[in-house]
């Protein structure tokens, strides 16, 4: 099943020609270079690939249900068809471990098994209806059916951290498929065999299923050009991209400035403050102190939910915290980053923080990293409420990798400032006992507005996929706090709803005939009903 | 109950300060100013009015769904308590006749009702609750929990040609309240006595209902000043509008520039095009020309779903039409625009268009405007769809008041050039035989990837307030097509997901309590029911 890797763009189901400008990924394990060399897309690419969506978009659209489900779980066998040599490609490029990728694969497959359970469902299109009332007094009401249809063409930009659940075919592609809308994916330039092994594989399945090859293109090629043109194409209807906040925003102020803007749903910067509450402090601080190195340290700290901010009050039992958490960081073994790049932001920025006045360090790694394996060691910082109001760095940078700054206050009082300070956020986390939680509405209504996801008494890494998830958060979190990008809502990021007036039956869409053939949830006449209109 | 009109600023339910920059507005009926002289919101008025709907935010949110949907109703109570003194100041201002505005009048309070039901029933906020799986391979899941939460204050800017509807308690303030957030309105300002009479009717509504007063406040101002410092201010989480594309686009840049972008639904511009198939022309053309005749003057033009595009086919049956149409266009009275500048541009616009080389007079009004009564006279064109397609200014340029353009196509193709040509509509009309329309999916698809709302054999104008409702549409119908601004769906404009993890039921809002206190529709383990959970 492993073919050799030709190191081109797909477009279409097509690779794309040579082309002279190439680069070659590093492995991070060894700093060795990877084979073949990736052929840089360029603007002629980018337009075969939107063109090509577009054509396909109107058949891909009007796709029954079952098919596009259909089409969903084929892309997952077709995953799962590679084999383990998609595994071993994915750690020599990004020196994740193979278990935790097989981990991955399977979160990737069962999202678009899960997406495909919804598609099939199909009550998610939000079918509204309100049936004429041709007697009404003083004007008769027409016959008014709505639903939600896809957007177009979605340009997705594969993410380095999760080379499998967030790129090729992640959340953002299978929730734009999902949806019916054709996927454009700018392939992550750390993971580019990776990205081509899953690449084919969401091709074959277009083919199997005999879809429009449009439907799926996936290039390879520098941000600034190829991103940035996919973003200004008028052809692309929506972006998904995950990734860091100087780029995402680059992204998003493309898109606005476009004659006909588009939504960029860009999930970037998070600090994920961890909050402990007194009782957390009186309980097993030794069982939090392993609990939390644990999140910090997942992935080698490479988590967009990692706890990179930990906010307690002064105490004995914040001391006894502490010494537990200082010993598991010290012991904590370094490991290799996704890429070079990765690892000299993470040395530099934590760096950076360690020189802010008030700041020192509380733990970091008794071991040293090893340059050559492209190594990040943990460091955990400390300082006071007063020093982390009075520097706005300290809330303002993502130290991306495994580093965690803990904040100590005084006062409740300092600990609310502490929490109203926060920019958006992806998560925010309480520990306590019953009764500090029960203490706690006015944090937990602080900490509501500035996150997506509030967590008690666990950790934020982890983001579970289903229909309760939220991954998204205010700015600078996301781009657009309305919406997820994990979980089955993040579908609804890439629709827009149409109404239907006095329209005959064969022209509707099925959700919205009288007969309401796949029995799905209907608004009608503002009541929930599964059942038809007689 | 009608006051004299103090002409200041409402901000959190007292009137503000006077101002050394006063304007009068011009009843458009005989070009007179109105009394009293309205005092021009600056910059520290804008800061009052968010800094107090900041404050009332979190208690505003909070506020169970029963009291909620009490304080619309509350409003629609006040609003007619005024009586129709509000009519008449109305009718002096914007010319609209008495018997318009009692209809008008109807629709908003009808409105404010319609999202009370909303709220008190409950479903609307997609409440997903997945239990925690404790005992889970290989990982246990946690209890996840989400629901649709409030943004924060939301910024309405007042439109002119519905001074009741789409104004100071119109379906943006409507649904921006029944969401939980609070609402500053711009005043228009052509119409800032009627907007006067509302706010304080909203204002007495707060003040009945015990709400903070910071929930409503209202703003009189020029819009590049007070406008522009409402959508910078960074307590402000979203913004609508209804306009001109100039504004609406210009909002939208300032908003997205902003250091946290946020939100602005601009519903702005749409030529709504109408479709006549031959089936059409060979019936009753006489009734199809009086209603669309009925259509392009409703509101002397002034609607943003006015038809202001006609196609159709060469042929004896559009001979037929068109000279019935023309009768009727020669037929129609002139009427009072909304205000002097309207008037102007109005007549202006249709100059522009007037001189376009293809482009001929088909029919105007027989009788002249009076300028002295701000009167707008009827002008219908007409070319042939080759100019059409080579003119892009006949397609780009709304001529907002009782005009449209008659394009004739050659052949079907000539028909399907002209629809692909669009851009972004709230409408889009089919008007035929059952015969055509089954042969119409074609056009139908290009339609549906234009207009926010497509209509067979009915008029665009007429926009009903209900569930299935989607008054959008692609840009520059508006510069968010994933929304409606008219419905019980317009409240999706103004809410984010928040996700909670293994939180205590007492900290979790009722809507997701085991309980199902409200009986409320959620989706459980991806099903949808009214149940608890055990």
């Amino acid at each position: 099943m492993i073919q050799a890797l030709h190191g081109k763009s797909l477009i279409a189901g097509q690779p794309a020609a040579d082309e002279a400008d190439t680069a070659r990924p590093i492995s991070p394990l060894d700093r060795q270079p990877l084979d073949p060399p990736i052929h840089q897309a360029g603007g002629a690419d980018v337009r075969r690939a939107t063109e090509a969506a577009e054509a396909a978009f109107l058949p891909y659209s009007k796709l029954a249900a079952a098919a596009r489900a259909a089409f969903l779980e084929r892309i997952a066998t077709e995953i799962e068809g590679i084999g383990d040599g998609l595994l071993e490609r994915a750690h020599r490029e990004t020196g994740l471990p193979l278990e935790r990728l097989r981990g991955e694969r399977g979160r990737t497959c069962g999202q678009l098994r899960l997406f495909a359970a919804v598609v099939r469902e199909g009550s998610w299109v939000d079918a509204r209806i309100d049936p004429a009332q041709p007697d009404r007094q003083p004007l008769p009401r027409a016959d008014l059916r709505r639903m939600l249809v896809p957007l177009g063409p979605v340009v997705v930009f594969g993410s380095s951290n999760f080379p499998l659940a967030f790129s090729v075919a992640g959340g953002d592609t299978a929730s734009a498929l999902a949806a019916g809308n054709p996927v454009i994916v700018k392939a992550h330039s750390a993971h580019p065999g990776t990205s081509e092994m899953v690449a084919e594989a969401v091709a074959r399945a277009v083919r199997a299923c005999g879809l429009p090859p449009g439907v799926f293109s996936m290039l390879h090629g520098r941000g600034q050009i190829v991103g940035t043109a996919l973003a200004r194409d008028p052809r692309v209807r929506a972006v998904g991209f995950t990734g860091s906040q100087a780029a995402g925003r680059a992204l998003f102020d493309v898109a606005a400035a476009r004659p006909d803007p588009i939504p960029v749903f860009a999930e970037m910067a998070s600090l994920n403050p961890v909050i402990l509450l007194p009782g957390a402090l009186s309980g097993d601080t030794k069982a939090l102190a392993t609990g939390l190195k644990n999140s910090v340290m997942l992935g080698v700290g490479q988590f967009c939910t990692k706890p990179g901010l930990v906010f307690a009050l002064r105490s004995a039992g914040l001391d006894n915290f502490l010494a537990h958490f200082a010993a598991a960081i010290k012991a904590a073994a370094p490991a290799t980053m996704l890429h070079p790049g990765i690892c000299e932001s993470y040395h530099a920025d934590a760096a950076d923080l360690s020189a802010v006045p008030g700041v020192s360090v509380l733990a970091r790694a008794g071991t040293p990293a090893k340059a050559e394996a492209t190594e990040g060691a943990a460091l955990v910082l400390q300082t006071s409420a007063a020093s982390f109001l009075a520097r706005p760095t300290l809330r303002e940078t993502e130290v991306f990798g495994p580093f965690s700054l803990v904040v100590v206050a005084d006062s409740t009082n300092e600990l609310m400032a502490l929490a109203e300070s926060l920019t958006g956020q992806l998560t925010a986390t309480l520990h306590g006992s019953a009764d500090d939680l029960a203490a706690a509405g006015d944090l937990v209504a602080v900490l509501q507005r500035k996150a997506g996801r509030l967590i008690v008494n666990g950790f934020p890494t982890g983001v579970e996929v289903c229909p309760a998830m939220t991954h998204g958060g205010p700015y600078p979190a996301t781009t657009d706090a309305r919406f997820t990008s994990v979980g089955t809502a993040a579908m609804l990021r890439f629709v827009r709803p149409v109404t239907w007036q006095d329209c005959p039956e064969a022209l509707l869409p099925p959700e919205l005939r009288n007969a309401n053939p796949s029995g799905i949830m209907r608004l009608i006449n503002n009541e929930l009903t599964r059942h038809p209109i007689p």
